[in-house]
C-alpha cells in the first residue's frame, strides 16, 4: 500500500513543468511549490515531467533542482525525482564504493534484489552498466569480501518468477535444507544461496513459514542462533526483505532516527523508495514494532521543507496539491 | 555478419500477411511462397507479420504453419518465425527436460547465455517464466547435476556490460587465476565462475589471449589437459561461445551432419539462431576448420523445401524474394 497521494485528474506534464519553472525563477526558490508538484506525482508522471521540462527549457530538471536547493531537502527531492532504476543503481554504487562496507551499506543491495520486482532489478543492472561502465556484479566481486560476496551475487543476479506458485513439498524440503545449513553453521552453502536467489517470493515465504512450523522458531531466530557475524546479519536482512519488506523498512526508518543525530541518507532511502510501494504498511509495522508513531518520529527528527517533503511522501504533507 | 537477405524496400506486414494467407489456401500449401516471404525477413519484420496476420485473420501464424506443414521443414520455419526470446526459452526448456542431459543438450544454455547479448538473455529469462511458470534457474537447479549446475547458473544469470572495456591488468590476473584452477584441477572454483559470468565479452577475450600468451597454449587446450569430464567439455563450449561463437556454431553444424543420419534439431538451431548474427562468419570458419563447404554439406544432408529454407537463411536460397 503506497502512501503517495496523486490528485485526480493529474495536471499535464506541461502544466507541471511550467509550475516548476516558475518556482525556480524570481527571488529565491519556491520550495513549497516544488513539494506540491513533485511530491504528488508517481514515477511514470515524474518521468513525463522530466522529459517535458527538458524539452521546454533545454535544461535537466535534476540539474536545476541541484543548483537551486541544498542539504537534506535537495538530496531527498532529487532521489525522488530521478528515474527509479538509475536511483537504485547509484545507491548500489555508493554502497559498494563506501570505505566501510558493513551491513548498513550492503543491505541496500539486498533491498534492491529482494524487495523489488524482477523487472526493476534488471533495469537497475542495466542502469548500473550505463552509469558506471561495468556490471554491478563485477563491482560486487571486486569490493565485497566472502562469504557476503557469494550471497549478494546470487541475489542481484536473480530473475524470479513473479506470480504466486507455491509447493508445500518444496517449502518443507527447502526449510529442512536451510535447517541443516544452520545446524552445521554452513550458511554460505551453495544450496542456501540457490534457494534464496532462484525461488519466487511467495514460495520463499511459504518455506520460511514451514521452517517455523517444523522447528518451532522463526528463521530469523534460527539464523541468530548460528552466530553474530556479518553473514548472519545480512541473511537476516534477506529474510526480512523477502518475508515482510515493510518490517525491514520500518526498521531502517527507526535505525536512522535512533541515537544522536539522524542518518538522513537511510531515512530518505526508506521513504523515497517505498512511498509508491508499501510505506503505509511500514508505518503500521513501525507502530507495532516500536510502540511509537513513524510520522511523529520523522517530524521530531527533521524540520522545514525537508520535513514537509518527507511528510508529503508519507501522505501527510501540507494541504492542497 | 548476418547471412539473411532482406529485400529493399521491404513489403508491408499487411502485404506479407496476405501472401502467407494465400499460400495456405487452395489445394496444398505453397511452401515456396512461405520461404520467399518468411525466409527474407528479419526478427522485427517477422514480429510485425505475426501481429498483422493475427489481426487480419484472427488466427496465430505459428499455429497455421504447424497445421499446414510437417517434418523438419515445419520445425525449422516455426523456429524461425517465433519470437526469438520465446524460441530460446523453449530450446532451453527442451534441453533441461531431456532424459539424457549431456553436453549436446546443455550447450544450448551456454549459447543463450554467452553467445547472445545481455538484453536478449534477460528476455529469454522473462519468456521462460511466462511459458513455464518458474524461473529458468529453478529448472537448472532441479535438473542439472553438480558441478555443471553451478557453472550454468552463473552464466544464465549474467548481465554483462556490453561495450568494449578492457583492462590488460585484469586479463593477466584472471588468466593466472584460471591457470591455477586448471593446475589444481578445481575448474568449478567460485572465482572461475565469477570471471566467466560477470566480465564483459571483450575483457574475457583479452583474458583468454593473455592465458595463451602467458602459458603457451590456448585456454581450450589447458582445459583439455585438465581432464575429459563433462565440466571440461562444457567449459570448452563456454570458451568457444565467448571467444568465437562462429567457430562454435560451425562445429554444431558439422556435428549435426557427421555420421549416420542428420541431427536436424541441432542443424536448425545453429542456422536459425545465427542467420541474423554471424552465420557468414560461421561459414568461413567451417571451411577453415573442416576444409569443406558448409553450404555443400547442408545441401548434401537435406532435401526439398527443408533444404531450400535452410539455404535461404544461409543467403543462398532460390532466386527472387
Amino acid at each position: 500500500m503506497a502512501s503517495l497521494k496523486v490528485p485526480e485528474p493529474v495536471p499535464s506534464p506541461t502544466l507541471d513543468s511550467e509550475r516548476l519553472r516558475k518556482a525556480f525563477q524570481g527571488l529565491g526558490t519556491d520550495e513549497k511549490e516544488l513539494i506540491l508538484v513533485l511530491g504528488h506525482r508517481n514515477s511514470k508522471q515524474r518521468k513525463e515531467i522530466r522529459e517535458t521540462y527538458q524539452q521546454l527549457y533545454k535544461e535537466s530538471l535534476i540539474d536545476r533542482l541541484y543548483s537551486e536547493l541544498s542539504g537534506d531537502f535537495r538530496n531527498a527531492i532529487i532521489l525522488w525525482t530521478q528515474d527509479p532504476a538509475e536511483r537504485d543503481a547509484k545507491l548500489a554504487n555508493v554502497a559498494l564504493k563506501a570505505r566501510r562496507k558493513g551491513i548498513k551499506q550492503l543491505q541496500v543491495l539486498v533491498e534492491i534484489a529482494c524487495a523489488s520486482n524482477p523487472n526493476h532489478l534488471v533495469a537497475v543492472r542495466q542502469a548500473y552498466c550505463s552509469l558506471f561502465g561495468c556490471s554491478l556484479e563485477e563491482d560486487i566481486v571486486a569490493s565485497v569480501p566472502q562469504p557476503l560476496r557469494k550471497l549478494l551475487l546470487g541475489l542481484v543476479s536473480s530473475y524470479r518468477y513473479d506470480k504466486v506458485a507455491i509447493s508445500l513439498e518444496v517449502a518443507k524440503s527447502e526449510a529442512t535444507k536451510i535447517h541443516e545449513a544452520i545446524n552445521t553453521k554452513k550458511l554460505d552453502d551453495d544450496h542456501i544461496i540457490w534457494i534464496l536467489s532462484t525461488r519466487n517470493l511467495f514460495q520463499l515465504r511459504e518455506t520460511f513459514a514451514s521452517y517455523k512450523h517444523l522447528y518451532g522458531i522463526s528463521l530469523e531466530q534460527g539464523i541468530k542462533n548460528c552466530g553474530k557475524g556479518d553473514l548472519e546479519s545480512l541473511l537476516t536482512v534477506v529474510v526480512w526483505c523477502i518475508g515482510s519488506p515493510e518490517k525491514h523498512f520500518a526498521k531502517v526508518v527507526r535505525d536512522s532516527i535512533l541515537g544522536f543525530g539522524t542518518d538522513e541518507d537511510s531515512l530518505n532511502r526508506a521513504i523515497v523508495t517505498r512511498a509508491e510501494i508499501d510505506l503505509l504498511k511500514a508505518r503500521f509495522e513501525y507502530a507495532n514494532m516500536y510502540k511509537s508513531s513513524l510520522d511523529d518520529d520523522v517530524i521530531g527528527d527533521t524540520s522545514g521543507d525537508y520535513r514537509d517533503f518527507l511528510m508529503t511522501l508519507l501522505g501527510k504533507g501540507p494541504k492542497g496539491f
